[in-house]
């Protein structure tokens, strides 16, 4: 239970996409046998529409792990797009790298880079249409300006886990080894939602996915 | 309770969103008063980022109700779209008229058109970036194809209440005499997931919404 969505629907909403064949299905498989967190199916999906109503061609990724979500952006560019995705750990950037050559992308579509975001973030020149948040819980805020900076103008920035099996939403969820990350998720909502230029979306899908627009000021 | 979203988790995500004033405000007291379904404030919110994200310019909505969606996504495009909306009903069409010209809004900003969409919408030239179904749940079906003809490359259909207090999802939440209409959005759903030209997404928020985009083949 995630204590966000209703298990029935969830259920209900799981059964109803498509069985991914290859090697996204391969990698669905391998994260769940070693218990490595990957986007929900019904969340890429989500990600998937977003990304064809934008016009989304680039996209920068905080959080690589083992290269999933970052296929899954490719494959919604209809492959026309660059994604250049960061990754803390060296196991997780070699599995990735591993992953996506098997699924015969090379780097110019996907480049992984192997470092500390907030290390990293600063060396990149280019601009993206979508910034994709997926990296450590309690360092959100930190990770946003930076990438705020890497956002093209209407670009948007969407956040993974944002109500964290819905301990956000409510203290009677909230396990007491979890507080600081608790806190520190509810101060980034709450700076993202009542922040004059942009637009935001809290939505109840998966762990959480919040939809940052930078509208400028109106 | 929805059976969709934790009831804590909706009423932390709708205590963050900023209380609307004005006519807004006023229609939201008189919907609750009136038992008037209007769409939730989160599902507004999302529909504001999408409009956003998409940099959409004409909506065609099919249920007016009292005028509540349309002057939200009037402001969405920051005044400088147009929308088109459809009601059946006469006391509706009259309460929806009343709330504009409160608003400030004329005719030519919003167009309200009294009849059933089946009939009106075959009667309309113009094509749309979005189209919003919020009709009577048992007949989207009937409205999709003549919405998705109005409907330019690229654009979007979002249609509100697709998984009715959960009863879509799960048979245990089923009311018998809601049978038929729970059917028929089976159906709908059924239909617009599998069509190999549209990708849809099925968000759990609010009364359930989808958005669908026109993909066309890739």
């Amino acid at each position: 239970m995630s204590n966000i969505v209703d298990s029935l629907v969830e259920e209900y909403l799981r059964d109803m996409l498509p069985k991914n064949q290859g090697i996204i299905g391969e990698m669905e498989e391998y994260a769940e046998e070693n218990h490595v967190p990957i986007i929900q199916p019904e969340v890429a999906k989500l990600l998937e529409v977003i990304i064809k109503i934008g016009n989304i061609k680039s996209v920068l990724e905080v959080g690589t792990a083992i290269g999933y979500s970052s296929l899954i952006f490719h494959k919604a560019m209809t492959g026309k797009g660059k994604v250049t995705t960061i990754e803390l750990r060296e196991d997780m950037y070699q599995k990735a790298l591993e992953n996506h050559n098997k699924a015969g992308i090379n780097q110019t579509n996907i480049k992984i880079l192997l470092g500390d975001g907030r290390d990293i973030l600063p060396t990149i020149d280019d601009k993206f249409d979508m910034v994709f948040l997926d990296a450590a819980k309690g360092h959100y805020l930190k990770f946003f300006m930076p990438c705020l900076d890497k956002l093209n103008e209407n670009g948007i920035i969407v956040s993974d886990n944002v109500l964290y099996k819905g301990m956000i939403a409510s203290n009677k969820y909230v396990k007491r080894r979890k507080i600081t990350i608790v806190k520190r998720m509810r101060k980034y909502l709450d700076y993202i939602t009542n922040h004059p230029d942009l637009t935001t979306s809290i939505i109840p899908i998966g762990d959480g996915v919040a939809i940052t627009h930078k509208t400028g000021r109106n």
